[in-house]
């Protein structure tokens, strides 16, 4: 098959093996797969996948790997074992998970377990979801890296006398937003540094947006928290403040620790970004502001069914976030087009 | 007055002036005063003051500070305004924080709040309790230090269904654990590298110790949470593993690094020792492992209030914890000794 292949930290278009399904596998024809900041992760951090003891993601560089975890397939054969109960030319997704011999690997970070920037690739047939839809494959694509961000709002469990701050308007901060938003929990005040993405985030549901290179964010928070309707609305009284919860959805090393410094006394904090490299954290400030660190996990399986029925019903429009599509052989240059912060929220990848 | 008085990164013991009560302000003698890490972190780390934007904890090195912040004090004299409630002679104690004109200050911590390792200091008489207690001086102070842990394990909410790993066998780890035990969530496993700590662990109602020299506290805490008693006990069948929640109790860079790499997945970290210097972490590897810290903050007045009830009513036996007392002029002498993590849990100040 025809794939854009990592190796050796490049990634180049060309001819490798057809993965071959395993034990209760699906073999599966790519038919769009969005392009991901943790694809770029993984490919400029390998140290990352060293450092993961669990095996799910392993980054060797004298192999091929073939990234792309945000998919929309349609199945087209069946390893031994299967109960074959999704009938050829089904279009499917899934939590980007591959059951193996050797174990649980995430789909598109390890040479057993091919993604989506290929023309075929392999999916566990008791993850597979059916895709009950008339919307094209580069929209249903999308609703993995909305999982992400639903998943965390709806971790967060943030409640009536809360008020969040979205920092950063990635697919993942776009989607926290329409969740809440879906939940009822407003005014939701959302960050990016580019007027682009601030524009999607309203059109996702943010009731306010900031440019942090303009203004503070978390002053902007206090202006809005302070004003007298929503202190009503809050029962917090006038000199009280409604709780704080901040979703970090950046992936860059600093924004969690600015986001440390800059908060209210008792904030909770959702990082759902975290930048692959670690970072180093104020911890002093966050123990004397007594601060709460959910960090991210992936999203659980009943939030991902949830995000993508609400994607395939149209009930959650993810069309805001799209831009181009590309064929196989431009995946290297748009891998390097989405590393630009002011381009389209995702670029999305048809091999066929 | 006679005080040990830190200036410039230095404490020597020298006469200055004493300190004036002000609007709703006790004059109190010190009985006892207890040496904290905290107070070696204050005098190692002027640039933690500065970064705290909330005036609390000040350390101008041109002027004098006198530390010490756990306290057993005698009422010696009222300031203009005071309701007098408490009769001259009567030994009290309290939350160390003293609301002045410019603000709530920490006690020791302050050119305005002095602490008790001067012969007199100042109290907010609203915040100051009477000790209903025939114990020593020397013992019923160290209620503040057992007042971090007792709110930490008290906020934390350990369930039935998990099991605890406190790290760090100092004043606050020892109190989480006589805590815990309070509150009926055992097995609790202690972790430190000296055995004195360790044997002290025990006495104040660990189940088990570690030492992380010799063995990994987590696979000890896996050994035991899959004890079959254990697993029945908390309902998670043979294959579960309950919940797991670490103290961080500890204060040394690394630490809260090394519990957030080595833990289970979904595990819950309380960092209460936090060091001042604040610390790299692995975001990664939590973000995989969905982990969450919850940072310190102080115990709540609730919280010093029952862990005060609790060592003046004789119910928390502190005394595993204490060492010698000193005088002032030894005070410079016995804050390097405190630095020993091999002493005791607290060498006690008398300045009388």
């Amino acid at each position: 098959m025809r794939a854009a292949v990592l190796r050796a930290g490049a990634v180049e278009t060309r001819v490798i093996g057809d993965p071959v399904p395993g034990p209760g596998q699906l073999l599966v024809r790519a038919l769009a797969c969005g392009i991901c900041a943790s694809d770029l992760h993984f490919m400029d951090h390998p140290e990352a996948g060293a450092e993961d003891d669990s095996g799910m993601s392993t980054y060797d560089q004298d192999v091929d790997i073939v990234m792309g975890h945000e998919y929309c397939a349609e199945v087209v054969g069946y390893g031994p074992g299967t109960e074959r109960r999704i009938p050829l030319g089904t279009r499917v997704s899934s939590l980007p998970v591959l059951t193996t011999p050797g174990g649980r690997k995430i789909i598109g970070q390890n040479p057993e377990s091919p993604g989506g920037f290929g023309e075929y690739f392999l999916l566990t047939e008791a993850a597979a979801r059916t895709v009950v839809s008339d919307l094209p494959s580069e929209v249903v694509c999308v609703a993995d890296a909305i999982a992400v961000g639903w998943s965390a709002a709806a971790r967060a469990r943030v409640t009536t006398r809360e008020m969040a701050l979205v920092v950063g308007c990635g697919a993942i901060g776009l989607s926290v937003i329409a969740h809440l938003r879906h939940l009822g929990r407003g005014p939701v005040i959302a960050v990016d540094f580019m007027a682009s993405r601030r524009e999607t985030a309203l059109a996702m549901g943010a009731d306010a947006v900031v440019d942090p290179a303009e203004a503070s964010p978390f002053q902007a928070w206090r202006d809005l928290a302070r004003a007298p309707a929503e202190s009503a609305a809050r029962g917090v009284g006038a000199a009280g403040l409604p709780g704080c919860v901040v979703f970090e959805c950046v992936g860059v090393p600093g924004v969690l620790d600015s986001i440390i410094r800059g908060c209210e006394r008792g904030t909770r904090i959702f990082s759902v970004g975290g930048p692959p490299e670690g970072e180093r954290l104020h911890t002093l400030t966050a123990k004397r502001k007594g601060l709460n660190i959910q960090f991210g996990g992936g999203p659980s399986p009943v939030h991902w069914d949830e995000a993508f029925d609400a994607v395939c019903s149209g009930s959650l429009d993810v069309t805001p976030m799209l831009g181009r599509t590309v064929a196989l052989d431009d995946v290297p240059a748009a891998l390097d087009a989405a590393r630009d912060a002011d381009g389209p929220v995702r670029i999305v990848v048809v091999p066929g």
